[in-house]
């Protein structure tokens, strides 16, 4: 096991509840395992997902959770074959006999951090022993196009093109289409009704997906999941509230908005009430089919609401590629009390899986934002080596708060988003 | 990626085939990979494995499967996240649900190296979310014993009972028994006709499984290969013959060996001719049953067999514990042209894996011994960090015959040896 040196500690004065789910989860470890088991004997886990936690100490909650995850290349690279196992799995999970696979990644040839991911992602699958190639939607891709990359690898994107019901690049004809492209902007012409699958499923994509039906689904999980373990499920869940049409820059949704806003923190005040935490309360809005941490804004009073100025709207009233908001979703905001380093950045643990296997993470730092804000932004930076234990080794002989142990529950953590996801695609697919 | 300074090399002056199956190998990585997926998809594979190799530069071959493999211990310990997904990978492939995992170790006490192997197996089941004990078969063993290891691990052996048509370790009522015991004594009543699967299956171990038998399904597969990338088979099986009832003692079945001895020597000289080998041929003559390294002997001539003296017949009459030698293989011996650090020492390859996966292995290293025996004797030692490429991730920008893709190759050839254990499984079951 390497030695790390550094390691975010966390800087919340509240160790009591903290230590009690994470008691409460080492305790049940073999539990929890069995009740993981039971549910991927019945549903699929999808293809790969990222998961955005936050730890604030008297809670450890899900934030955003990502289907067609960037950021392979920010994995522990002693982790790789971890991820080369699990790729192998999820394949095998398939149940058909695939050889050759075709990423279809983000329309990006300038965001060369996001094609070092693809370049991670295709050794890794090249690895797992299955010839791999990445077929671009771009239009101005009319040609194969080779990026070379800072980390002296490269990526070589190709036109996708159609033959009857299949899609091929050149003359390669894929048994599998892996998708690393969320859809923001709607579903592409080329890939529908085509006889090879295509995971995760295109319904899955930002198109047609929302946070608050995946935020619903976590829900039950939680509920699930508490009861297994005894304990009340806002310890693990972010409560939310989505409202119909917002257009921030008519100002039209705004009143259903605020009364969200306002029931919402009135409900977190009760809950810290009731578990003794001494925080404010806040919100964070987000777009509801919102992506890339864009369209996200922190909000502590209802007043904040009403007072939006011109910008602030401008801001929210657009994600991805310009896409427009129309649906926010209001959610609990969870504090992240971990920071990193001397310097006290604050951070936030993302946690990777493939199939539904733990296969590592990292923590996202950001220096310019606070415990409450949103750290999904320009400015961020990855602390990859952190998740040296990869979250799934508890070791009952560590104390409860040892590095090895919060990333196990961090796992567990993960894995309830998992298997929401899961019932997510079981539900539109 | 640690960084190890020393490794074996080859000191094989015959370079030339060698880097042919290696290149082999390595330009077919898709489809040898796709050909394995679809083997697993007609089969299910043993619940774990460890292959013995030998690289003899002008081959690789597999001179021993063992089916209840210790040495866990001595694999590297920065795969042991490897090692307990594949646990979880081999459990979801029995497809029952499994939350209690009963080991049945050998029967040593005094072996404490034995039973580091069993703490590490006990510790890698429990972080993969099982509840896990250990439960003896000695007679001795009539009251829970704990017994203290170098490590400062300790395990805990409680005597099986049974009750009824389940067999139980105090209150603890498994789900499954992990078989790691041989069985080179037999069968042991209390396990006859029990309710809970045992895996692998009893009818694998040494009172009843062939040497023969193995390397006869080994041959079989080493044919499918051979034809699917284009290669002579012998390159990767070593051949045999195998002679009725041999009494060493009474030197009954002598003429049968002898026989065998000299037209197996006769059929290597042939193949050594056809692949410019310019090594003397020799035979290994085993124990068709036999198990740690015992009752194995390395013949050179005919009249080696004729001449045995008393001491050395005698030595070939038993094995494990006491055991009565009655059957023979005679193995095509395959010289191990790797050696360890400056002496120079001969090394030879073990390759572990759990499910269908290749998971670590180490190098069995013996200073005593030469190219042509046997190293699986006292005076050996393992070199466990060798391995830190763990075999699964070849490297087609790096030489052929770097670590990284000469591991890639072991892990192919040990899972040739894999696909004839299941076969053989399933032929018996």
């Amino acid at each position: 096991m390497n030695e790390i040196t550094t390691v975010p500690h966390l800087t919340t004065a509240l160790t009591g509840p903290f230590q009690n789910l994470e008691r409460l989860i080492l305790e049940n470890q073999v539990s929890i395992e069995s009740w993981f088991r039971s549910a991927w004997r019945q549903i699929n886990a999808p293809f790969y997902a990222s998961v955005d936690l936050r730890n604030a100490g008297y809670k450890i909650a899900p934030v955003d959770t990502n289907l067609f995850p960037a950021g392979f290349n920010n994995l522990n690279p002693a982790f790789e074959a971890l991820c080369i196992q699990a790729i192998q799995m999820a394949v095998e999970h398939i149940k058909q006999p695939i050889d050759k696979i075709l990423i279809i990644p983000e329309n990006h040839t300038r965001n060369l951090f996001y094609l070092e991911n693809i370049a991670s992602l295709q050794s890794m699958i090249e690895k797992a022993g299955f010839e791999t190639r990445i077929g671009s939607l771009m239009p101005d891709i009319d040609a194969p196009t080779k990026i070379d990359l800072e980390s002296s690898k490269s990526v070589l994107l190709e036109p996708v093109v159609r033959d009857g019901d299949r899609v091929l690049v050149n003359d390669f004809n894929p048994d599998l289409i892996l998708l690393n492209n969320d859809l923001a902007t709607g579903m592409p012409e080329i890939l529908n009704n085509i006889e090879q699958t295509i995971t995760p499923p295109m319904s899955l994509g930002w198109s047609s997906r929302l946070k608050s039906d995946h935020f619903g689904f976590y829900q039950q999980v939680a509920q699930e999941f508490a009861s297994l373990v005894d304990m009340d499920p806002w310890l693990i869940d972010p409560m939310f509230r989505n409202c119909g049409e917002v257009d921030f820059m008519k100002r039209e949704g705004v009143d259903c908005l605020s009364k969200n806003v306002e029931s919402l923190l009135s409900a977190i005040k009760t809950k810290y009430d009731e578990h003794n935490v001494n925080c404010e309360p806040f919100v964070m809005v987000k777009a509801d089919a919102g992506t890339y941490g864009m369209g996200v804004m922190t909000i502590r009073s209802v007043d904040e609401i009403t007072e939006l100025n011109r910008k602030e709207r401008t801001k929210m009233a657009t994600t991805k590629e310009g896409k427009k908001v129309t649906k926010v979703i209001i959610q609990e905001g969870v504090y992240t009390h971990e920071t990193w380093g001397a310097e006290e950045t604050v951070a936030e643990p993302v946690v990777y899986m493939l199939d539904h296997q733990v296969v590592g993470g990292f923590y996202r730092v950001h220096d310019k934002r606070s415990a409450s804000q949103n750290l999904n932004a320009p400015g961020m930076r990855f602390e990859p080596l952190a998740f040296d234990d990869c979250c799934i080794s508890p070791d009952p002989n560590q104390d409860m708060d040892c590095r090895q142990n919060r990333f196990y529950t961090y796992g567990v953590i993960a894995r309830l988003a998992l298997l929401a996801a899961a019932r997510e695609i079981t539900s539109v697919v």
